[in-house]
């Protein structure tokens, strides 16, 4: 049987509370969790990370993190330039 | 003569075009240049280090990034934790 597990998940408008539970799941399924956040979320999943590693789980450690710039339509049809972060995490047994 | 440089720029409630300048004298001045930023300030350096490289500057790398916590007093009087970011930028020649 193939476990289709994925490690990756994406910061968006929710409660941070959701995207720290997020954490803690995926980082008990894998050894690593990938959050990706684009524009205003990426201050949101700087948090999540931090009150994860801080009140919820011991031994969590920055593996990387990168920065860079994708283009995305807006809603008036126009592109426009949209920062984004990539953080990885990794599980220190 | 001393020359009293700092590459340090706190990243706050600005226009982010102050920042790419601030970005640009720094790197103009110094070999790395040294963002600071706190809670919601944090995508705000991003999109800064992400305009100054796409727009204004090239040859500009990401040395490294770091996020951590600090405990800092609210208008209340009470302490609240806050994330914070730290970006090395490094001018490659």
């Amino acid at each position: 049987m193939v476990k289709m597990s994925t490690n990756t998940i994406y910061i968006g408008n929710k409660p941070i509370a959701n995207y720290c539970q997020a954490i803690i799941q995926t980082l008990n399924d894998n050894d690593t969790a990938k959050l990706l956040a684009r524009g205003t979320a990426i201050s949101r999943a700087v948090d999540a990370v931090e009150i994860t590693r801080n009140r919820y789980l011991d031994g969590v450690t920055v593996q990387s993190i990168e920065i860079g710039t994708e283009e995305l339509r807006g809603s008036d049809g126009g592109m426009r330039n949209v920062s984004n972060m990539t953080i990885i995490l990794e599980k220190r047994n």
